[in-house]
């Protein structure tokens, strides 16, 4: 059983503390970046809502996704580490395709009344200690009794410069297409986790599948270097995420099969329409020098926009629509 | 069945829109305060974040709260209308208790597959009707399948000039304690419902169960006027939140049982202990002066805070302690 909701909640307060004093001095972690000592925080758990000083001549970036049992993870196939891992990375990734920096977390969690209070110990533990890499800090929630399955909702409240933040809809005909990384190895794991190998499949050799890196570094730069005219990141692969910046930029696309970078042994297919990559698609002006890496992490130039609507896939000199078939929810 | 994903969510920002239109004419809508033009919603749906322009001086205010069917709502019970109308009073009342102006709201909502769209309709009329009593706009979220029924999620952002939010933590010893309204009037009704007399219930007859009205106004008049020393909304429960209040404060507190204002007909039991009320209880210095009516509600005195940190009910002469017994969850 999970503890009762006030002990719940002072237990998550006291890992939040700590993980706060371990990422601030930024003990150990790689990727923090350097960020002024003053929390973001003024108000944290404990009131009605938390209190939160967006940095002057900043907007607001907020954003928010559901991780529930049955629809996004599997008890059986996910360690409980990786399932609050992957629940903050998809709000952190949404924060990166802004070029946002992260500011604030909040978590809403239900729970089922049988679940073990160690399951929910270990979904902190994962949370927070990447929570702890991006130097953002639990700052609120909600917590509830889940009539079925664990239940979470996250929040990531960021911020960006005015007027900054990359949206979808600044892609121009005649830019470039980009991705970060490659793509197709979490939607691969997938595969094989539904056809039954689970027990063959270690966690921690998978971690595009079961603990992703947000883009968070490479957004920034790309914000701070105004490079790119729109983005995205690849959650639901990169054929629907490709049409939804095509749609907001009112453009078109001509995307080169064979530089899509493809995690490795994995299918076109799957690299053009598996979902939870959390890499970053974007778009830039021909004149501007994109670095081959940014933060690490390889930067691909896998085709082109266009000034009609079409979304074309270039295979071995010819020519087809390239339909958005990556994840849709309520798809009949 | 719902809509699938991609037309769903074109719904909802038509919806958005034509509500988005109505809130700001504020045509026939009572509450709505006058408020800049610009919208603080620079970019709302259809990108990866909303971009949120928090107002010069101000900080930011962040709540999130669940509405789970089968926990905080049952289908047969509560109309789509009521549910959509209470998930987002949730989150409103939580901006109310810090004396702050809501800005903006994302909500993700997950749909089981067999969900007629109607009720999906049915539900964002409630919620955005709600919505545009108080200029605030939906600017975001998440759609998902859900494995078992309706599940929601608020979040709230809203704002106060910098330091003049009402945190619980601000009542001293000899405070006077008021609170908004009367109390179990909502839980009234669920006990009714639980009792097997749903169909006897006409939802529009019984607003405090099923469309409660959130004390945004108040709050602005307690904030704007620097009258309560702490604050914080009724949602768990009187004694519950009473409790938050003094272990926050780190003080205690005497009620008086005769002035806690009830509901018609309700106990004396369920104004102290049911939940859902969404009113307000705040502590106010001696020195300040309260109204018995701010913005159209009844403001009732019901005791005093004290130095030492037991809690106290005085009823008919006695005294005894008055336990925490509202809502918690996974209580054993």
């Amino acid at each position: 059983m999970p503890l009762p909701e006030k002990q719940l909640i002072r237990r998550i307060r006291l890992l939040t503390r700590r993980w706060k004093s371990v990422g601030r001095s930024g003990l150990g972690i790689p990727h923090a970046p350097s960020r002024p000592q003053s929390s973001p925080i003024r108000k944290g758990i404990g009131d009605d809502c938390a209190v939160l000083r967006i940095p002057p001549g900043h907007e607001a970036l907020v954003t928010t996704d559901f991780s529930l049992e049955g629809t996004h993870f599997r008890r059986q196939w996910h360690p409980p580490e990786s399932v609050g891992h992957r629940c903050l990375a998809r709000g952190l990734s949404d924060i990166a395709a802004m070029g946002g920096e992260p500011l604030a977390i909040f978590l809403s969690l239900a729970l089922p009344p049988g679940l073990p209070q160690s399951w929910v110990d270990k979904f902190f533990t994962g949370l927070l200690a990447l929570a702890g890499e991006f130097v953002a800090n639990l700052a609120g929630g909600d917590i509830a009794e889940s009539p079925n399955g664990v239940l979470a909702d996250i929040t990531l409240v960021g911020s960006a410069p005015r007027g900054t933040a990359i949206l979808r809809s600044g892609a121009k005909p005649g830019d470039k297409v980009y991705v970060t990384g490659s793509l197709g190895g979490s939607a691969s794991v997938l595969s094989s986790l539904l056809s039954g190998a689970a027990k063959k499949i270690r966690p921690r050799d998978h971690p595009a599948h079961f603990f992703p890196t947000p883009r968070i570094a490479v957004g920034r730069y790309l914000r701070t270097k105004k490079l790119a005219s729109a983005m995205i990141d690849v959650s639901d692969g990169l054929s629907t995420d490709l049409h939804h910046i095509c749609e907001e930029s009112r453009v078109g696309a001509r995307i080169h099969a064979d530089r899509v970078p493809r995690a490795e042994q994995v299918s076109l297919d799957l690299a053009l329409n598996g979902g939870e990559d959390y890499e970053l698609l974007f778009t830039a002006p021909q004149s501007k020098q994109i670095p081959r890496r940014i933060a690490g992490v390889p930067i691909t130039n896998i085709g082109e926009t266009t000034s009609g609507r079409k979304i074309v896939l270039v295979k071995d000199g010819s020519r087809t629509v390239l339909p958005a078939r990556g994840w849709e929810h309520f798809k009949h």
